[in-house]
């Protein structure tokens, strides 16, 4: 056994551990998920945890920044696969938005379950939270620019709004269709601010 | 010592107990309040507790339909002493968010926070958030009507998804304008709902 070998199967043990934990997080929460929980369902010792991460809560910390990178990554991808032109990007944000909700893995936004579970505005976790919707703001901010919107920045956080607001009620009260709902607003918001 | 007066004791007990929790829960988080620290804080003893409450969970859910009927007798009272007409009030909605976010209490909704830390739709925690927000809906919807909106039901779901929207933006990015941009984009969906 080489010292590359060593490494890598070190580097796969902690990819291992982040993911397990990012899926046991978002679905049971991040406080009712123990850490034995996590490194048995990870398959991983106690000594590798503690090798890569000081705490939970660093942990914790790596789970949701592998799911701000994926997240947007899958999002801006499937957003600009369905439409070419910025205009009808920033309405297919929301067809996206409803594949995601009737997707069996739907529980809401873990961001925002983090940021809820950690409320001091300074922990860490919690701003992990904010600056994946800092992100997404930027995303949608931008393809407003290139849509010739009026006042892009505050365009985009009205868009932004409305996304987050589709998916706060979608986890809490089940209904499916308030992607579409979205829409059709975002629709409306978009003839005033694009003529 | 009488009955009655035994009686009255009992109730307080039970009141401050489920106001204390509140209080933690809000702030703290559900699961991590322990139900010891509830009990220090009301200064009431364990055997009160399971007098009334088989369980946290009961306890949890008590105390979500004391914020609920709070909330909103607070909210109504608070939009409807802004404004007179159904139209106006409609947009009175986000005059009054915004003053609950610049407040210092404001921790997000409690009812999204407990609907995200217990995600299984049908557990009564979970289910008690989903009642809040219908109830919330109706408000609304009652109000669009009286404003003489076309389809009072889906343009009371757009305000509701602007509401939500705001809510967890200031929560995860503690912007406390969120409420203001939502009011800018519920008048744009006003002058389209109700012409």
């Amino acid at each position: 056994m080489n010292t590359d070998n060593a490494t890598s199967t070190t580097a796969t043990r902690r990819d291992v551990l982040v993911e397990t934990a990012l899926d046991l997080f978002y679905r049971d929460g991040f406080h009712a998920t123990g850490i034995d929980k996590v490194l048995a369902e990870a398959g991983v010792a106690k000594m590798t945890l503690y090798k890569h991460f000081r705490s939970k809560d660093e942990l914790i910390v790596a789970a949701l920044r592998l799911h701000d990178q994926r997240f947007r990554d899958w999002f801006v991808d499937a957003v600009e696969s369905r439409a070419r032109k910025p205009r009808k990007r920033l309405l297919a944000i929301f067809t996206v938005l409803a594949e995601w909700m009737s997707s069996d893995e739907f529980r809401g936004c873990a961001f925002a379950k983090a940021a809820a579970e950690y409320g001091d505005p300074s922990n860490p976790i919690h701003l992990a939270g904010a600056e994946h919707k800092r992100r997404l703001l930027d995303y949608i901010r931008d393809t407003a620019k290139a849509a010739g919107a009026r006042s892009p920045g505050k365009f985009a956080m009205n868009l932004m709004l409305l996304v987050e607001g589709a998916i706060a009620t979608a986890q809490v009260t089940g209904d499916r269709d308030a992607a579409d709902h979205a829409r059709k607003a975002a629709k409306v918001l978009l003839a005033d601010a694009i003529r």
